[in-house]
């Protein structure tokens, strides 16, 4: 077998093609549907209730997919995403980030009225007084959860503090605080780690045991919201644990593989790009630079330590090494045969953020066809 | 003075404003309508033409007010950002980027039949080949530059082979090769530079030299285009140099105060986000994350040693050290004043790749208004 053959192009001649123009995202449906069977069937194993985040596809037709397969409701960032997603049918939202916008909490208010359980986020006691004063200016009460820090250190209130805290918001009036939840990742005893089995146990333990805390102080604590797409079904194994949010799972990307939670075969999106240039014969350039691929996780992102910017598929020795806004740069064997014109699919580091460069997703169903879908909820930033 | 006072609250109280709801990028008129008058007169002063880079902005509106300025024309990334240009009446655009795809280059011969004078880049012969084949199926001649590599190694040919690929592409029907084009940013011998001066001195010699050899290989070189935000007014300044192309300079960000090239009270663009959590005395976390701040202008990126994702306005000491997608945490002194729902306004190191985060700014003029502004060309991927 010759290196022609082991680094030769993985990409598909823009002549025989069909294809979209570049560069644009393809959703394989059939894909989709395995990651959304295989995550409700770990909840479902375990005994959890499964509440995605859809910040990774940002679509209510996805979302509802994800209901339709045993999902209890949803997870968004923002309220605008959650007004989204109630105007599409999603009936059961939880915006796992602390709104201290009153603006934001007026809308929230009216969300909640209209018959969504419409689940927000505290974590301080300022966020929890503007939630009783947005309640009560409505006239209702507003279901909440106390974030909880396990680690992380963004949003969320420590573990020994949390007790402290959520009394004071259980006394306020118009707040009726149902749970706790975290966000934490791939993290153990507080490093990052490939091994994500121990840091979802870790997880889950450290949620119960909040939880468990909160209940001794006399606080009616119902659900015990956790996990990423690498832990959650790790942590879901712990007892006392009542609830899941991956988000990244429905598409996957190249980080999940690297977690080992997944395959590339399972990565649902891929960009598409192409070659433009070959300038020379170790280096091509591509139609697809960091407005088209997210750069949020960096090539040797620490623990994961991947090359590039980028899986190329059909050329593992490809590397996409650098970009600029418009302009990807390839890597390449230098007799390998890759061609101006030439389109090549790959899947990016982090499909979240790279989704959210886009305006639309090409949705491929397993009639062939590919369906220009905008995304919905993208880039509602307020 | 207290430290309390050096490192207080750079941002306004929620209460007190009338701001728009965050994350949002609001944009000064006065401020852009300064940097546009500056790097008109730039090129005035060199006798070179300006042809702005609409990258940067992606609005008509705003192209339209640097020709009225005396830019000759725009240069943009994308047959898709083109049209939309075109369609708004700008009539002079240059597509900065090598379209290889017969399709898109069938969609260019038809904007080209409407009256614009559009330019088109080339790097390759089979680019050319392509370009050649579209005139012929449209009936027409399509105006060309060559792009010359000058040390960034992306697009473009070497120097010493443009010749030869430049006489191929003249003897080719439908092409009607006028000018050559590079983008190299700030460089010296071959490396990354804050030299500015030196650096777009270096550049315009490059090409002035290389539009020499073209022209005693006999072709008709009449345009010798250079240029980045940082080097385009010391490129200007060599003889033979026609035309520059800043783009970043409308608005202006933190890597070109790192360069020098401004100040940060020329900075149009700003990214204001909210307090949403105060989770410990020196750590705040705002509503901005990697989808509101791009990240492929990396913290501590050589030269530029950039301290964190953005410059905190009114707070030269905070950084904004850490991002998640929605999460951005702000290391603060302990004795400083942010509370939970101030508002922060935040300069980020590339306002390009930002912009493009966004669907909309926020464009405020002398009345003091805000005029919710859709960003007509953002995510044009095709």
């Amino acid at each position: 077998m010759s290196n022609h053959e082991n680094n030769g192009n993985g990409g598909i001649s823009a002549a025989s093609s069909g294809l979209p123009e570049t560069p644009c995202i393809i959703i394989n449906g059939a894909k989709v549907a395995g990651n959304i069977a295989g995550m409700a069937e770990a909840a479902a194993r375990s005994g959890v209730k499964l509440r995605p985040h859809a910040k990774t596809h940002k679509l209510p037709e996805v979302a509802a997919k994800q209901i339709a397969a045993g999902a209890d409701g949803i997870t968004v960032a923002k309220l605008s995403e959650a007004e989204v997603m109630a105007d599409s049918g999603i009936d059961n939202i939880f915006i796992a980030y602390p709104i201290v916008s009153p603006a934001k909490l007026e809308r929230a208010v009216r969300l909640a009225s209209r018959g969504v359980r419409l689940i927000l986020a505290v974590d301080s006691l300022e966020g929890a007084m503007l939630l009783s004063q947005a309640a009560a200016a409505g006239g209702m009460e507003l279901e909440a959860r106390l974030e909880i820090d396990t680690g992380l250190h963004r949003t969320g209130v420590l573990p020994q503090d949390a007790a402290e805290l959520a009394l004071k918001i259980d006394a306020m009036d118009g707040i009726r605080l149902s749970g706790i939840f975290t966000y934490r990742g791939a993290m153990l005893d507080g490093k990052s780690t490939l091994d994500i089995r121990a840091a979802g146990h870790e997880e889950g333990r450290m949620m119960a045991e909040a939880a468990r805390a909160l209940r001794d102080a006399g606080l009616d604590i119902a659900d015990v919201s956790v996990g990423s797409t690498p832990t959650a079904a790790y942590a879901a194994e712990i007892d006392g644990v009542t609830e899941i949010r991956p988000g990244t799972y429905i598409y996957q990307d190249r980080m999940q593989v690297g977690f080992g939670v997944c395959a590339f075969d399972d990565c649902a999106g891929a960009v598409w790009v192409t070659v433009v240039s070959r300038p020379s014969a170790e280096l091509i350039v591509v139609d697809g630079g960091s407005k088209t691929f997210a750069t949020d996780v960096q090539p040797n992102n620490p623990p994961l330590h991947l090359r590039g910017f980028g899986h190329i598929i059909g050329d593992e020795h490809a590397v996409l090494e650098r970009m600029n806004e418009e302009h990807g740069m390839i890597r390449i064997a230098a007799d390998s045969a890759y061609r101006v014109g030439d389109r090549i699919a790959i899947i990016p580091n982090h499909i979240c953020s790279t989704v959210n460069l886009h305006n639309f997703v090409y949705w491929e169903e397993s009639d062939g066809l590919l369906r220009k879908t905008p995304i919905a909820a993208r880039g509602m930033l307020e």
